[in-house]
């Protein structure tokens, strides 16, 4: 089912490469192979039960390509974790850290310091209305941490209302706000915290048939869950703007203003979390863009300096800066600001605004991974949804196309998504897959062969997808 | 009150080098300026009032010392947040950062990674008892949360025993188990959080008369609250092996024996948070070193790497291992075990090692911090008590060595301690201070003639102290 012209591309770039002869050495592998060896012996792993986790050896890594313990090149499809939105080893930027290092590495978050100034303005440049100060953390779940602390202290209220199936960290407060099946193991009831049903038009919780109705039917539920829960106890709502490991799925149009209105009538806080959306990875740089919305306060991590450097922070508006103008703000860490962290982010932000990678993200979504991915949608029965924009899509895969059965449960693995994504690796492409989907997530500045190369492997590795579908539907 | 050996020294000392002239050009004194102004328009900070906070310009920096917005040149007795245990920019350190930089930024944390393993394997080595497994974080707070899932989900238990006037860390879960006044405003009486009254021999909260009554009977309190909060309730006690921002009061001979005793006794886990402490602070690889005692988890951050990219962890026994084996952990963070800050700490660690810096740190509190500090206290009666170890000392000043009426009240400033404050930068010093006390925290590997410049302000500074000191007491 793979066309003539993908496969050619294909074979062509594997000849060439794909041994890894070209860059790795008997040395290296030997290097990598101890690597291995110490990490199981000592290296403790997120989300893995540690003892059946045979780990991938990342040897080298460049572009969109990394090499792994046997020297063979991979398409990084993933982003690693949806993080190297300029791809691996950026010489600017490499070149700005190795710079940053020798001038000063570190500094603590009382003084000022001038890679930490300019990463917040250029931020601040950045975002949308008057979210003009920026907060610094070392990640994304820290990012939303703070950012709740600020909603419950601007309002003086506690709960926090977050959709089911979202990721919005690993930490205590962070893992509890998250929808996903991460938070089960964590569920400590934390405090205030309530769950709504995520505008998702493919699976929509309201039995929506159209966009339209979706939107109108997530926010009478939103407004009636408000409601139910008194609108005065509301601190916050924290929403990704594009939920990214739940599914891509890009809010309905008209659904971002209404959430916005919403809180602002309500004095709820938006927190609109862009840890994976932001920087670039939908097109604009906050996926916001798309729809003209401007929250109360932005998270954000990864794309901000492609997760080169730990880095993470919030983006504050003017009313929430003037509740802690003469109030001390009482949350902080080591490393706020961290100057090599924040030079990081400033070659990388200065990069993607030099080379074009928001427009490049943009067109390689509208001209490239859209229309593949449609069109497999076309011939693969096992494609139930194709969606996206930029360089951030999902495919869903199903067992039934009326029924939509999915080929993984929620929250599980399943052995054909495993054969699918084992023949994705055979095919020398590193995907990012979760439950019953794979998401088509490169950096932004990845060359359009190597898209294509990508989309090529993923059209075959459906063809394994394929065969698990359920016969009667496949025969339709 | 000052010896004349200290002023010559302190003299010439300043003599040379104070102006800044001799390293910062009216170039940098411009950026920094500038970098001041963007500072005041974009950067949130950490623990303040953003309104009145005007934040000192640090435009360099190198080993002890750094140079502020004026080119001046100060002596950091404080290693900034107590982090910079090697100094600022030390140059391997500096190379390796730079060299990892040039191969690989960043890798997910599901990958193998040279650096990553080797970092563990470094740190395992060091850890006392069976704690050869290692999970990184990006900090202090995480470190935290982390090991207080691990020990609610290897006990099954919720309770967390955590000391008064404590800190472990600024996001939710960590702010609430910290006993000191940052939890105030951030206190939601998180969930089973029980804080209990630390062994603290200067200000015994048993009334005891000495040391060996304060481990009596601060076991004791301890034990009482395990019985009457119910014992298998509780999941961990996490305590700082030396409290540090507290005050740097080392436990007393036989507490921490007699907590690893009682946690034992109860199944629960104890987590030693070094992340102050560790890593060469005290003159040990960890605080633990000095009293043999071996935890289930040992939390740490900043000495890791002196911070010079965030980086912190829990090194985790075989037991609580073993719980993870074969169940997933739910936990987990971007950029885990982040290879650019594993780089940095195997070269900090390999760099302490090859320079002796713990031995030194050690050398440092017996030879000259201690002895300077246990002289000044003889003469100056603003000093209530000066304690430490290695390169990790308070000195507590009073207005009344009787009444041990403070110079600043727990949880605030003075004016009084402003003063003081002000006369220490005024000599040339950045100092940590908190409440009424000053510490003396330098890099480990300051040179003797550098801390006891420091040392000698510091005792002119108390000059300052002593005048707010009772009249009568004064002159008794
Ligand atoms: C939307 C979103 N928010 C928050 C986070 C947490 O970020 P971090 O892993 O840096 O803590 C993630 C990480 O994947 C994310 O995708
Ligand atoms: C003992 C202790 N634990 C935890 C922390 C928190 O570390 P971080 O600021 O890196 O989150 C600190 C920070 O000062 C600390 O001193």
């Amino acid at each position: 089912m793979t066309t003539t012209a993908d496969s050619q591309l294909t074979e062509s770039h594997l000849d060439a490469d794909r041994s890894g002869a070209d860059r790795i050495d008997a040395q290296q592998i030997e290097a990598g192979r101890r690597a291995h060896e110490v990490d199981r012996a000592h290296v403790f792993h997120s989300w893995q039960a540690q003892g059946p986790f045979d780990p991938m050896t990342v040897i080298d890594a460049e572009g969109s390509y990394v090499w792994d313990g046997e020297g063979r090149k991979l398409l990084d499809m993933s982003s690693q974790l949806v993080n190297t939105n300029i791809g691996h080893q950026h010489p600017a930027v490499v070149a700005a850290i190795q710079e940053q290092a020798g001038r000063l590495c570190t500094i603590a978050p009382q003084h000022v310091n001038d890679a930490r100034s300019e990463a917040a303005r250029l931020i601040a440049e950045r975002t949308p209305g008057d979210l003009d100060h920026v907060f610094f953390t070392n990640g994304g779940a820290d990012a939303n941490e703070h950012a709740i602390r600020m909603a419950r202290l601007h309002t003086g209220r506690t709960k926090v209302l977050s959709a089911y199936r979202s990721y919005h960290g690993g930490t205590q407060l962070a893992v509890n706000v998250t929808g996903d099946p991460r938070r089960f193991a964590n569920d400590c009831s934390a405090e205030g915290i309530v769950h709504f049903m995520p505008a998702y038009p493919y699976r929509s919780y309201f039995n929506s048939t159209s966009e339209a109705e979706e939107t109108q039917r997530a926010l009478a539920h939103l407004e009636d869950m408000i409601t139910l829960e008194g609108p005065g106890n509301i601190a916050a709502l924290i929403l990704e703007t594009v939920p990214g490991t739940a599914g891509i799925y890009a809010p309905p149009a008209g659904y971002l203003a209404g959430v916005r209105e919403l809180t602002a009538k309500y004095g709820i806080v938006f927190i609109a979390d862009e840890v994976m959306a932001g920087f670039g990875r939908t097109g604009r740089w906050f996926a916001l863009d798309h729809w003209d919305v401007t929250p109360d306060l932005i998270t954000f991590a990864k794309g901000v300096n492609s997760g080169y450097v730990p880095l993470g922070g919030v983006a504050i508006s003017e009313a929430i800066f003037e509740t802690f103008r003469d109030r001390a703000y009482p949350g902080g860490l080591t490393y706020s600001g961290h100057p090599l962290a924040c030079a990081a982010a400033v070659a990388t932000i200065t990069a993607m605004e030099d080379e074009g990678m928001i427009a490049n993200a943009d067109r390689l979504g509208e001209d490239i991974i859209g229309p593949a991915l449609r069109e497999m949608a076309q011939r693969h029965p096992s494609v139930g949804d194709v969606r996206g924009l930029g360089a951030f899509w999902a495919v869903e895969l199903v067992k039934d196309r009326t029924t939509k059965e999915p080929l993984a449960a929620y929250g599980g693995s399943s052995p054909e998504m495993n054969e699918v994504i084992a023949a994705l690796k055979a095919e020398g492409v590193l995907p990012f897959a979760n439950f019953n989907r794979i998401h088509v997530v490169p950096p932004l500045n990845t060359p359009d062969e190597d898209v294509r190369f990508g989309l090529a492997a993923l059209d075959r590795a459906l063809d394994v997808a394929d065969r698990y579908v359920t016969e009667q539907i496949r025969h339709a």
